[in-house]
């Protein structure tokens, strides 16, 4: 038997994202329903190097599909700059759940963004307003682009308005989406204007208050991974409709850490799981609510459900390359 | 950049015993000294298709090398009759600790094999008596081979006497090592009366007695990896002095977990670890010494050791099939 290797173009070229984002959705839910397991992160830290890895082992059974994989991926800050290599690197194993078989084994940096992303649609499916047509995103880094790719499949998105302080990169984004939107730069509060926001920064002082939102808007907080960041004024997150994606990660390391630990937002003011609600037994937005904030720390079982959807298309199509590494 | 690639065959070619049996040694020094990160294996249990994952990350640091990585690896036993493969496979990525950059992904299923075998050596070395020329190996299966390519590295070996309920299986241990060893069947007993002993199954009521061993026996315990196996009888292990790997694995599923369980075998009864043995810290066989065991469990800090050097000797040899994965 073999085992597919997907590089980072086999990721992008097989990853239909109307596909990934009802793949997501079906993550949610597995995990609500108590159909996953996902053992906490472990972390090796080295200070030493200024960087850390991350394992990130998962299991889901869906209706019609099951999966399990583990994502073992690092952050290092100092990548960049002293190896020209990325902050952030993933690998993926995806493997067989019945027998273990590795069937494939893929960049996990390229699928990350795809299914972060894809978070991001599945509640801004659940919590925009139903004819949103305008999308800001503030931090236009390599993961702002799939929150644009993935949530234009759940709204008519027109309009986009990116906010970023390195002028080279809007102008990346702008050539990028020039053709299919209506994109432009902005402000923050421009952004934050629209019926749609994704923050994908990985600042530490709040940079998006009160004052940058529209009265409707639905923000989908992206950015925060580790403790102490967050993009939010307390302010917005005290007042939102606040759902997460989980709550262990997201009191440990995700938009609302701060605020949590320094006891200023309790657990009343969390609304509820992002799965309780695809899983429907809580609403998404109603009539009644204001701004939405959905805080994503990024788990797991994305990765295992990308990589699910990423291996069927690519092994249905042939792409890839096909390597005896087991020999068995 | 490229990862490497290593099949199964590019394992067992890049692995030098006498340099596995060392690094080996050194990852349990640095393990001892605090020089190393190993968190607690995470599992996912499976029981609807009889079977389980396990994610193994870990971080050492010798005086002269260190190394980070990940061993992924499963439990199905009925892999063999349902699939054609088998029980155990892994699939080990090994990493840069400074930017974590995946350098190579390799066969974790042969690597597991090699490492098992180092560290009985390892054990062996420290604990058997220095004149030993026989080994007693019980359980002729697929782990049985690296037990003496391991062990004959640290002790002149010469004769060799092997038991298994399973004619072919002797026989097949017997026309591999024919040519190099005075290699016969024999009796759990007959094998046990050896200076050195390895057992490599996976019973769960013991099979060794005290009228089993010879008197100044070194047993390697290798083949309990899970809660309710053993392989020697409690008053082996209570009259011997026990040497294990890691308190919280062997406790857990190691070749002890039934007896101190049960509270017939407790913590006074662990002479100490083989960390403590190999730093210098307690001392190995004395003459004082009858009986000595070895209690294995296996340690990710192992697996990353033995990356380490198979990742080594393949890149200075140019073997493996370089492949870009990640696309930097």
């Amino acid at each position: 038997m073999e085992t597919l290797l997907l590089a980072n173009e086999d990721v992008d070229a097989n990853t239909p994202m109307a596909e990934l984002v009802a793949a997501i959705r079906d993550a949610f839910v597995a995990y609500e329903r108590g159909n996953a397991q996902m053992p906490a992160k472990s972390y090796i830290d080295l200070p030493q190097y200024n960087g850390d890895f991350r394992s990130m082992p998962a299991y889901l059974s869906t209706d019609e599909w099951d999966a399990a994989g583990i994502k073992w991926v690092n952050v290092h800050p100092d990548n960049p700059d002293s190896f020209d290599l990325p902050t952030v690197m993933g690998t993926m194993i995806y493997s067989d759940p019945e027998n273990a078989y590795p069937l494939a084994i893929m960049d996990g940096t390229e699928l990350t963004m795809k299914r972060t992303g894809a978070a991001a649609a599945v509640a801004t499916d659940a919590l925009a307003v139903e004819d949103a047509t305008s999308l800001g995103i503030v931090g236009a880094g390599v993961q702002s682009y799939t929150q644009l790719e993935a949530i234009s499949e759940v709204r008519d998105i027109t309009e986009v308005v990116v906010s970023d302080l390195r002028e080279e990169r809007v102008e990346r984004f702008v050539a990028r989406f020039g053709d299919e939107f209506d994109v432009r730069g902005g402000t923050i509060s421009e952004a934050g204007h629209c019926d749609v926001l994704s923050t994908v920064t990985p600042v530490e002082d709040p940079i998006v208050g009160p004052r940058d939102l529209g009265p409707h808007t639905h923000v989908n907080a992206m950015g925060a991974d580790a403790a102490g960041k967050h993009e939010l004024a307390d302010e917005v997150l005290l007042a939102a409709t606040l759902v997460i994606d989980d709550y262990a990660q997201t009191t440990h390391s995700g938009e609302i850490n701060v605020p949590w630990s320094a006891g200023t937002l309790g657990d009343d003011d969390i609304y509820g799981e992002i799965g309780e609600i695809v899983a429907g037994e809580k609403t998404g937005r109603t009539a009644a609510d204001d701004v939405t904030v959905f805080d994503s720390t990024g788990l797991a079982i994305q990765d295992v459900a990308a990589a699910h959807v990423v291996y069927a298309h690519a092994s249905e199509r042939e792409n890839g390359t096909a390597f005896g590494l087991l020999g068995v």
